[in-house]
């Protein structure tokens, strides 16, 4: 990939003062800066490439030494941005680094921009776009798990996995243009439908593992997000300041009184869970507590787990049925209400309608039953696989992938509609590029001028 | 020089985020702890001195990747610290470097003391404490002269001329000593007075030299100390006002109103000279005057200038030549008052009295001839020898030399004097061992302590 030809400096170092200070320089001049101002203690008729000299920097007109420093050269391709790079490493001064830097300046070199040492590297092919971004997240971690996530992005498996996707993608385009050159023989009706089962193996279903991770990642790194659900004035409410062990949520015995999202972190044996309650699920003509039942469902949909609450007062009823029916797809524990009260539902029914959900009975009116039901929800996230998966996609590369798989969802209904190749081929192109914006391959100039950007001057 | 046989280890790069961040390790085990923590990306039988290799931190339990790295070993005694110290050079994220920090303690290191890693250099003797200040200099410079001065010291060139002054007191007292061991054969009496000019010319003058050094790049740094003087009511107040444009000092007619010493900086063409005016000099019984003039000569024995102010409309007083009779020795330019008025001093007599001093006419208070005045002090000034001495002694050497001054001259007045040669080497041994403060040899452990307290951690 072409690059411009001109050379650059910054301090590689944090700004202050310090033990070691470094000034990089990466591009032609290299070698000829190292000649002008380095001064090596013993005599060399050149400098070895990844060889740590010991010398001075001096001032190349009036030979005064500014200071006492060591040097690598690292030779093109084997350094950071592929070009030659040439490090000195000064007494951790910011006068100190400021002349060095200048001095190299005077010679030709031009000052960095933020995150130019790294763009380069991603320019020359060292790094794809998700491994400079991954050099990003390492410096800015705040927490192990962020720098843990980020050391594995910078391995480069994201880039990998997403070749072997366009791959795939890539095979079938190549099908899809022989079916478009030749289309007297007819050849593209049998094979399309040979490849439907490996666009979902081979494409679909990895893309949804990479969301997965970054789901399953995101609760890691920020708690799980419980949900809790339930149809009008079965105790959700109560539910939550029980858990909470505070009356946050207001509690009384009219249905709709719930209608903004409270959010607050349960922390249960240590883990973090975001839990949500949610404006009773019920159909209604009540514009504001409509607003609340579709943030409701928004919040249900973002949820790892969900406490579906049935109020075992009262017979098991149509909404009841309703809002499982709508949530089946998520992890749900079935938390039995009011058992404090007469049971009108008999448990072996539960089991035939809710398929065999874990139950837990409680009180939320005498706090009955909480321990019981904070260890299920504890062992149920945990029992899940919580093993961290070996790469995790970022919210950019989330959403990407979100629109990859729209993407192939087109191809996919295209295919089953039976059109034209011609057209077929369009949206492979479409998946194509939209999955090489992850790597840098298709990223708009705008896209990795602003991740670029997010750097400091001098990586 | 022995040491603990312990392994330190220290973030060296200044606190932040930055690209670039280094973890140093120094010590016995730091060969062990590489092999530990550092996989590089080609296998190698072992880590090359002085080699850059590219690899990545693990840990050692779960092969967990930390960061990517570049790592050099320098083997004992080729590096900073003479011992062998390993720098891995990470991804300027403080939470990589804490990580790689806390591994490397957790395999032996133990965290280092602000400036240790100086400190071992210095006891290992590649630095002696002149550099090992210098490098704090550096560091913490601020002005590039600053910068320049501490370079300058780093090369050990102030170590070196301190050596040259202490092999020849070592030879004297060698001699001494002999005339102690073999007193009958009264060796002692001729050779000492052969010795009398040597010290003076290899001791005395080398060790005045770093003085005027001292004050002559004090002169640059911070400009240079102007001291106005002269009998009371000559008009010293209201030159300084001429000097200054503006009113400052107090000015009446009656003798002994200046009683502080007054400082302002004055700006000659660019030059900055810092400008006292002091209380008149006369003999007082007044208890507060009188305090004025004790400093007024503690003011003058620091001035690198002295503008000596004679009022011509008053005849030459014997307190004119009394002041003059004091300051002798410094830099004078006489300064003639009131010459306005019709003059009762004869211009021979006082080039005849004050022995060829520079003379400027001026009348304070029509403000004539302050122009003249001040070229004849920037020329007088820049006159005088203002090239940069190649090194300069810190406050902390100057105070240490003029005690070597006074410890000499107890050496050279027992030799007029013709005490006995035991009594003349306690006094040579004193003097070594002052001058031996300098550069560590001698130093206590006290200002060890302080000195490299003043490090920051890494360095």
């Amino acid at each position: 990939m072409p690059y411009s030809e001109d050379t650059i400096a910054a301090i590689a170092t944090p700004p202050g003062v310090g033990g070691i200070g470094i000034v990089r320089i990466s591009g032609p001049l290299v070698e000829e800066i190292a000649r002008r101002i380095f001064r090596p203690k013993k005599p060399i008729s050149h400098l070895k490439s990844h060889h740590f000299y010991y010398g001075h920097i001096i001032h190349p007109e009036n030979e005064e030494i500014i200071d006492e420093v060591m040097v690598v050269l690292m030779r093109a391709p084997h350094s950071y941005t592929c070009e030659d790079v040439l490090e000195i490493h000064c007494h951790g001064s910011p006068l100190v680094l400021k002349q060095v830097l200048e001095l190299s300046l005077k010679l030709g070199a031009r000052l960095a921009e933020p995150g130019e040492f790294t763009k380069r590297a991603f320019l020359h092919g060292r790094l794809d776009l998700s491994q400079a971004e991954a050099v990003l997240n390492i410096i800015q971690a705040r927490t192990e798990r962020e720098l843990q996530f980020a050391t594995r992005q910078l391995q480069g498996y994201l880039g990998q996995e997403i070749k072997r996707i366009r791959d795939c993608l890539r095979e079938f385009k190549a099908h899809l243009e022989v079916a478009i050159d030749f289309p007297e023989e007819e050849v593209e009706i049998a094979p399309l439908d040979a490849w439907l089962p490996r666009i979902e193996n081979q494409v679909l279903k990895p893309i949804k593992g990479l969301l997965q991770a970054y789901s399953k990642a995101r609760v890691l790194r920020e708690g799980a997000i419980m949900a809790i659900v339930g149809k009008p004035n079965v105790g959700k409410s109560s539910l939550l300041n029980c858990l909470l062990k505070e009356d946050k949520a207001i509690v009384t015995s009219i249905p709709g009184t719930t209608r903004d999202i409270i959010e607050e972190v349960l922390n249960i044996n240590g883990m973090p869970i975001r839990v949500a309650d949610t404006a009773g699920l019920r159909k209604t003509k009540h514009a504001i507590e409509a607003i609340g039942v579709e943030r409701a469902w928004e919040k249900i949909a973002e949820a790892d787990i969900v406490l579906l609450v049935i109020d075992v007062s009262r017979p098991l009823g149509k909404e009841d049925k309703e809002i499982y029916e709508k949530i089946k797809e998520k992890d749900i524990i079935l938390v039995l209400n009011k058992s404090d009260l007469t049971p009108k539902i008999d448990e072996k029914v539960l089991k035939k309608e809710f398929k065999d959900l874990p139950i837990v009975h409680i009180s939320a009116l005498y706090g009955q039953g909480i321990e019981k039901l904070e260890k299920t929800i504890y062992h149920h996230l945990l029992g899940r696989d919580v093993s961290m998966p070996s790469f995790i996609p970022t919210l950019r590369h989330k959403q990407v992938l979100e629109r990859a798989i729209e993407a192939i969802n087109r191809i996919k209904e295209a295919m089953v509609n039976g059109l034209p190749a011609v057209f077929i081929s369009v949206e492979v192109k479409e998946a194509l590029d939209i999955l090489g914006e992850i790597v840098g391959e298709t990223t708009s100039e705008d896209i990795l001028e602003y991740i670029f950007s997010q750097f400091c001057i001098g990586k």
